[in-house]
């Protein structure tokens, strides 16, 4: 039976997760290597799949978001868009099965013009991820340990992803 | 007067509901059927208009997800993208508003080059409904009673969905 | 050191403040003026850039979301899409950066047919935003004071919005 105080800190550490999921849009968006640096484990591991180098730790995480070709991608246009995760804790470990959208400008459709809300060319889905998140519980509050995400894009190793959100 | 205890349930209802909004993306996208009969009460009903069956109860529910159609839709790529949604709690009962995407990659459409973000066709936003979903509270915690979508195309089904967010 | 009952109304505020931001895609999507004039403060100011008019006070943004260009919107299909957002609070006041996307039915491109998924010609995003919101509380609960966006089209007002997340 858990006692108040242990209810509450867990669903503070709830909230404190969110918060790490959507601050990863914002730095990515902004190349915030501070931030990034700040939320890794020393030892982190950042894992998009055989198509883009592994980054391992914090610094070399935080490299990855303001490095001149990332830089580009801003000025190019890039949202990283971030759905409702789900999110198990246990004591001080914890993880989440999360989905994220990067989307860019289309720069070569027609314009369309919706009542009320403008005229654009429009956005485009660049990838549609699969992300598991692990997050481990230090000194100075939670980090993530390790993120994988893999292109939702009908092959099998998204889908493993996902299916860590069922798995006991 | 809420007790400290009564205001921390509430708190973790909240919670638990997020999660089982956020599980149902995973679930779909995998056809996760044990999980997704774990989550609807025996006599749940999940409703996505006059174009689609209507399943009632969870075993029919759990059933849709892995069928050999929607298995087939798995492998020709199939994300759910769920929104925050907007939930109220009245004790044992509990209602969300969502909206959900659901993406596909496209498989006709040009490549586009993403500065450090890769190459690809891009995705396609097949379709983008408006959510209601009732929550029950049950001996084994909360249950889906019922969800029911619409398409968010200009048709007045999925505003009356919407309308009850504000609805007292 | 916080009390048990100050942690949890923080947690209560930052419930509240995640439904101020799943309310306003249904409020935006069916014109709910009565529901956007009650979530506002009497002089909040809701600033979408240069190209849109920037009411001030509850009264002119709540006429905003029910006015006939809106409306034909609404007819045309319209779905504001709310991502996580990143909360933070102190005392009475508090801010949130979210990304949004505004989606709208494809009425040119072809149809496409996905298993179990039905047929459509799919949807579009005509724009993606940064959002900054500042809330304050009041006697009647949280309202908000100021929202800013700007379209994440490469520019810098989108990422100086975003930037916001991690100042101190």
């Amino acid at each position: 039976m858990k006692s108040l105080e242990e209810r509450i800190r867990e669903i503070e550490d709830r909230l404190e997760i969110y918060n790490l999921i959507a601050g990863q849009p914002p730095s990515a968006d902004t190349g915030a290597g501070d931030y990034t640096a700040s939320v890794w484990t020393e030892d982190g591991e950042f894992d998009r799949g055989a198509d883009f180098p592994v980054p391992r730790g914090r610094v070399a995480i935080a490299a990855g978001s303001s490095n001149p070709e990332h830089r580009r991608a801003q000025e190019h246009g890039i949202a990283h868009f971030a759905g409702l995760p789900y999110v198990r804790i246990t004591g001080d470990a914890a993880f989440a099965i999360s989905y994220l959208q990067i989307v860019v400008p289309d720069r070569v459709g027609p314009e369309f013009d919706v009542p009320n809300h403008g005229k654009t060319r429009g956005f485009h889905i660049h990838r549609i991820s699969a992300n598991r998140w692990d997050f481990v519980r230090g000194v100075d509050g939670w980090k993530i340990k390790c993120r994988r995400l893999r292109s939702l894009d009908g092959g099998e190793p998204a889908r493993e992803i996902l299916r860590g959100a069922f798995a006991d």
